[in-house]
């Protein structure tokens, strides 16, 4: 576990996460960026962004770098690993596949996820439902799983549960040449439905058929953001925040796609700023 | 008049009314844009700024010039008269000194006011209080009246009614090294506290004595928003907005410092964004 207790831990490192990032840091705050994948990967892919203002006509790879260089140039502390759970109380404890860290205040910054959560995904959570293999896997050894994968990581995952697992059902919703590295892993063809169980998990219901498995694995780019937290309150499936980017969580904040539309850059930047400001006076008032 | 109905019509061109202005035109819609002074001279002032994302360490100047230049290239139509007035019906209609507008939808980017209204100010606009001698000065001739200046906007205003008026009572509120033009017009070192009068201004109350008046200039950098539009809904001396940056008038959004604090940047360009994008939805909705 980290010992160090930071201000401000910011969760996501597209141009929300890295506008707040980047004012805490201007504020002198300590700053933990969490940061597993490339910075939003979808801006990246945007051919050309016209309404940034003071930036005309920019590739949103090039934004997207001018952007996290000015943020990462005032010191927040970058960690590429994926927060996986998060406990709220005096302070907010984050886990990683790795390791532990604490912070203050916690800005949510990840994101819209592309897929919604699946029926009876939620209800079990902890019960058979997982986000990270590297972390939960062991509790799955010798039982049938299924992995859910949204992004290459998955196969990653794939290929450590076909070490412990005696099959894993590989269900990929994007498209890959994976070849699995263990025989026990199955790569499937098929839409995922519904999780099935009723105190823990009996199943996965697809449009190829139910599996008969123990546990599910979903690895998504950017995960819902109540797999995170369970407590916090949603509007449909976006965070629900204040004009002050509060949650229903004391010292917990959202900014960017995560909360709503609409999708663009100068939004979600706004957002993060705001969010920055209203969490270094949640610390401020706590003194 | 002008016979052109604009799609959207934005008062102030500091970031939020640049951003509203961006968007809204590279949705290709008809923006009137209305900054009858330099572009937010309180940012231009700024020696440095470094929490606006993509844009390190720029100048107050360069960051306003750059942005001015991004929207602009866009093709708004840019309106350098200052809005006095505005009247919500099936249409908005913005009154200048020297013309009407007409538009569909309208943004109050106006930024904060340097000074709150005066007790009585407000109840007595139209009934001897006026935001603009050049519009209603000859109601006022042969009358004494004071102009509260906050600007040197106000000296030409001054000078203007020192040729109608028997008496004009200036009264600056920054430095200034003015010489009236007419010797009419007496310069009077005071702070203003109060306008007199119950259905028609009969006095202005200042900490030096009671003025006989009948009619009171005020000349701001940027009116109260409520001047402009008595049944707009305030919050203190914010402008009330939900997070879709909507005022409790149907089809008027407001973005920006105007609409409370943080005073900053990349807030004002996202709330600008937003209200845009917004204003567009109200004008769809109604085809």
């Amino acid at each position: 576990m980290s010992d160090k207790l930071f201000d401000i831990a910011v969760i996501g490192a597209g141009p929300a996460g890295l506008s707040a990032a980047l004012t805490a840091r201007v504020r002198n705050k300590s700053v933990a960026l969490f940061e597993h994948m490339d910075f939003s990967p979808k801006l990246q892919k945007a051919h050309a962004i016209n309404n940034y203002p003071g930036l005309p006509m920019t590739a949103g790879k090039d934004l997207m770098k001018q952007m996290a260089d000015h943020c990462l140039s005032t010191g927040p502390t970058l960690i590429k690993e994926k927060v996986t759970n998060v406990y709220s109380g005096d302070t907010f404890t984050l886990l990683t596949p790795n390791d532990t860290y604490e912070a203050k205040t916690l800005i949510l910054a990840i994101g819209m996820s592309n897929s919604t959560m699946l029926a009876g995904e939620k209800e079990l959570v902890g019960k058979g439902v997982s986000y990270c293999a590297t972390c939960d896997g062991m509790l799955y050894r010798d039982k049938p799983v299924a992995v859910i994968a949204y992004t290459e990581e998955g196969e990653h995952e794939a290929d450590f549960l076909g070490e412990i697992c005696p099959v894993v059902y590989f269900i990929p919703q994007y498209k890959t040449e994976y070849k699995p590295k263990q025989p026990t892993v199955q790569v499937m063809k098929a839409r995922p439905q519904a999780v099935l169980g009723a105190d823990e998990v009996t199943g996965l219901q697809t449009d190829a058929g139910e599996l008969k498995v123990e546990g599910i694995f979903i690895l998504r780019q950017s995960d819902p953001a109540e797999t995170l937290l369970p407590e916090l309150e949603m509007d449909g499936p976006f965070v629900k925040v204040s004009r002050e980017q509060a949650t229903n969580v004391p010292g917990l904040f959202a900014a960017g796609d995560c909360t709503g539309k609409p999708w663009q850059i100068a939004r979600a930047t706004g957002e993060g700023l705001v969010a920055a400001l209203n969490a270094i006076g949640f610390i401020d008032s706590k003194k």
